[in-house]
């Protein structure tokens, strides 16, 4: 497998998305068969204000990004998600989550992925894998009746 | 089981995370074995400009605090992720998104909870479940070395 | 929703295959969106000598083959499992587990289920969650390319 | 990380399981975080008679073995199945499936873990993920109150 879509290509396509610009995603590397994103932790991403430590959820939401573009970037189609999964190693301490998201594959109708969440020491802080749906890509699209589509 | 803590109690510890004051997450209801919440759609958590469907990351922010929060109203206590995961079943459609979520389990160590997140007229729009280790609650806890804690 | 198949047909699928019939799975109910399914323990499902507790990939056994026939008994077709999860709560004690799944949405394409399986006195040991893709039923199917089909 | 116990100390362990012998599942190698394991198809595990195709709670029982030996291997205590998750790939086709098992973290109380199923021929059919709690190992333990425990 080799990427259609260029590191330009798919941060264009990130930033069409509303979420991915006020999650601050950016694309760091597009190996062949994933991609490396990184993503800024917020203020407002904090759990808790004592430990100030990330909110599980936005660990949800750079997973299901980097999930997703790995699958996008080889096929330039749009996915919806099927299901997604996080599992939690260590408490997140630095300012900067990194994602590296891998195809295990894809088929005609399915594709699954996995994903590494390390900080800029390598510290692996979280895993996780999606499945997504494969949908043909259309630039304007109208509003769909299912899934929660990435562009 | 029955709740040890209040409803006002639970928001209160809601609120205290500026991950779930920004989400805008309050408790709707109580129940003997879970906790009802409700998130409204930010603009900001829009997946997709032209669908304008959630981004399915926000879907596992609700999840987490909805499930974690079933869990804290049983036992005071605090509580850390160690797993989550959601399923996606139809794109959101309405601006504002009701989670219920149960207690399964409540051991020593362990917690083991699920959700389910409807619409305003009763459609299920996703589920999910997630596995917490309990935590003494320390209302000004130093940061932890591991997971992503919740108040 | 209402049942395409009743329990007679179900069970005929059911012990069509070879590893169900070693299992000695047998359908106990079938409701509106579920059904319930008992399976008993065999002294080689033991996942320890001592404790003669289990093994866990047992209870993925019957959660697989109780969340498909819950989709099977709506639709009349075959699926093809993409995903299938497992939260343990207790040890199994008794000889005899009975399983509940039920759908949680099928679409056109994919069907998403729930399970949980408990002992005779009510007791929750695991529950459950599986997504499948839905296929024609061919009786006498040739070997399909992709997937854990079920009958 | 290096392993504890020799592939014979593991194969050992392995074979005082009744699940495990019936399985079938031998070691082939033993990696610095992790573990690979093998076990062949029998007759009892087709979940479908045309197609001839595994059941898949079987893959979930490969998937438990081989997650939580990666563990054992490295602590040398036992280990209590909390969570577990297998997506399916492809269909398996041949008679002996090949896993590989790595540790993401082992923390004081909780271990993860990762692995993925492939053929003969480096076909990934499967993948999986799995959490435990580390607990001493006592080569004679009584029964215990929770979970599906791994000697």
């Amino acid at each position: 497998m080799s990427a259609k879509l260029t590191i330009q290509q798919i941060q264009q396509r990130i930033d069409r998305s509303p979420a991915n610009r006020w999650l601050g995603i950016t694309v760091l590397d597009l190996e062949d068969s994933g991609i490396t994103l990184q993503m800024p932790v917020r203020a407002e991403m904090t759990g808790n204000p004592d430990t100030r430590v990330l909110h599980g959820g936005f660990m949800g939401c750079l997973i299901d990004t980097a999930c997703s573009f790995a699958v996008i970037a080889q096929t330039g189609e749009s996915v919806v998600t099927i299901d997604l999964s996080v599992d939690f190693h260590e408490a997140q301490r630095s300012p900067l989550l990194v994602a590296t998201a891998s195809v295990l594959r894809i088929g005609r109708r399915i594709a699954s992925t996995e994903v590494r969440v390390t900080e800029a020491d390598g510290r692996l802080v979280a895993s996780g894998r999606a499945v997504f749906a494969n949908v043909p890509f259309t630039p304007h699209a109208r509003r769909k009746d299912s899934g929660s589509r990435s562009p």
